[in-house]
């Protein structure tokens, strides 16, 4: 299978299941349930749940488990987007081509939209219907605890406000985003490679050197795009970190420099999985998407 | 040791575990490590605690453990808190006798405090450190994430939220409660006797129905405080149901048939612990805290 197809399949795959653990619109409370489900179903690239599957395929982890931790990284990622749009926070009207939940609900509806997509995550990861190792799912249980925490991603968001208007170098920009976006996509190919029953020490190097190269690769052309494309392309507000005066990549190192540093990201990213053979082709596949993504 | 020593020392414990649990005000980001210190130290009456190391003592289950559970579900409690606080929700400037979170920092932070609060507590109830049958630490972690979530507390402050300025019946008013205080005041208890290695399911079903019961009686003594307290007494704001037109046990039953109800649901409460012996004892204990506390 290619990658796109591949992709779409995990995508696809994600939806369902995604539809599957999310309260139905019409049980009570029937509002928050509608918004969750406004805000986590149809679109989004799943990018952590690719990652997820990929990394999880790689050590012949069973698919149902898989689905599932894929989809509790993605309510966090989800979470923290509803949160994030939030007038207290990046104030944004636009995501994934749709208006932000506090704008097609309310703001009170928005806050706990994501305060229970996070319970949701953590409920999901430690069903006991999933099965699997009892102390496995713990260790990940704990893993995405504190991804999502502020020594992770919440964390990185801190720092992020704390940011805006100042002056940043780029290894205060870069200890940002290794919180803010790199935290939750580390987790998710660690907690793939944690849906088998075993995986060697320098497997699991391997794979966080991968990890970290491509957290902040997705950063990285994250900027980049921010940058230079519109927001009819990128489904979201375009231009709002020079808008915000923000620090980004491309606004520290200029546009050239920025495509450097991503290139040599994820030609690291690649050198991380160097001799796993044909089962990592998905990761390195993945890396290549985030670069070359257009939207 | 009488109740009130007791209690004394599971407060002093639980705030000494949180002190431990709370990352330092001094490690990045330091704003909202201080912000989170603030909101989760140095008050509150930790009946949560309480009851998980009421029902932990009944079965036999070891101090550590129990003072670890009791901090998670602190965590979740205080995270409520400081959501529910905020501008959007119930815009409140007191708390426990001090400015609230967005007021003495501002509402991204509290937002942030309240979600990495809530990571927080489900990190330290997957700790690995923590030991015991990591089955029945999946099972919590599981427990505690659906008492947090949409069908959980989540699901009853959005209830909440749709009932304010409406005509609510009291089944309507008492549906509201069982999710948004009733489900973590019943999950504290059932962690706290799943600290054991193994409980009989009669005594699972006792405690149970002991926890649904003093989950209401601690909403119906709550409304009547509100109704009947000063602002300095009660520590946050009174008389804020009653001015934003919210339907209350008072306002339904009146203060007479609320007092009624109140001693009706403590002596359910106590009749399920029925046989149970002087092990039970310090549940009824707070069983009857919970009417008598004047603060």
């Amino acid at each position: 299978m290619d990658f796109t197809s591949w992709m779409f399949d995990i995508q696809r795959r994600t939806e369902v299941a995604l539809d599957r653990l999310l309260p139905a619109a019409n049980q009570p409370p029937t509002r928050l349930h509608e918004a969750m489900r406004y805000v986590a179903l149809g679109g989004g690239k799943r990018v952590r749940p690719l990652l997820v599957q990929a990394a999880g395929s790689l050590v012949g982890a069973a698919p149902a488990q898989i689905d599932a931790v894929g989809c509790a990284v993605e309510l966090i990622h989800v979470y923290s987007l509803v949160h994030d749009d939030l007038p207290c926070m990046d104030d944004d009207v636009l995501r994934r081509g749709k208006p932000t939940c506090h704008i097609e609900f309310d703001e009170a509806t928005a806050m706990l939209v994501g305060d229970a997509l996070q319970s949701l995550a953590f409920s999901v990861i430690s069903d006991p219907v999933l099965g699997g190792d009892p102390c496995r799912k713990l260790e990940m249980v704990h893993l995405l605890a504190q991804a999502a925490g502020s020594r992770g991603m919440a964390g990185g968001q801190a720092i992020d406000l704390g940011a805006t208007g100042q002056d940043l170098s780029v290894e205060e920009l870069e200890f940002m985003h290794i919180h803010k976006t790199g935290a939750l996509i580390r987790a998710s190919v660690m907690l793939g490679a944690l849906c088998a029953n075993a995986i060697d020490d320098s497997l699991r190097m391997r794979l966080d050197l991968y990890a970290k190269r491509i957290g902040l690769l997705f950063q990285v052309v994250d900027d980049i795009l921010d940058s230079a494309a519109d927001t009819a392309t990128l489904g979201k507000t375009a231009g709002k970190d020079a808008a915000q005066h923000k620090a980004t990549y491309v606004s520290l190192l200029g546009m050239q420099r920025a495509r450097s540093l991503a290139d040599e990201l994820l030609s690291d990213a690649k050198s991380a999985l160097d001799g796993l053979g044909d089962s990592a082709a998905r990761l390195v596949e993945i890396a290549e998407y985030i670069v070359e993504r257009k939207f």
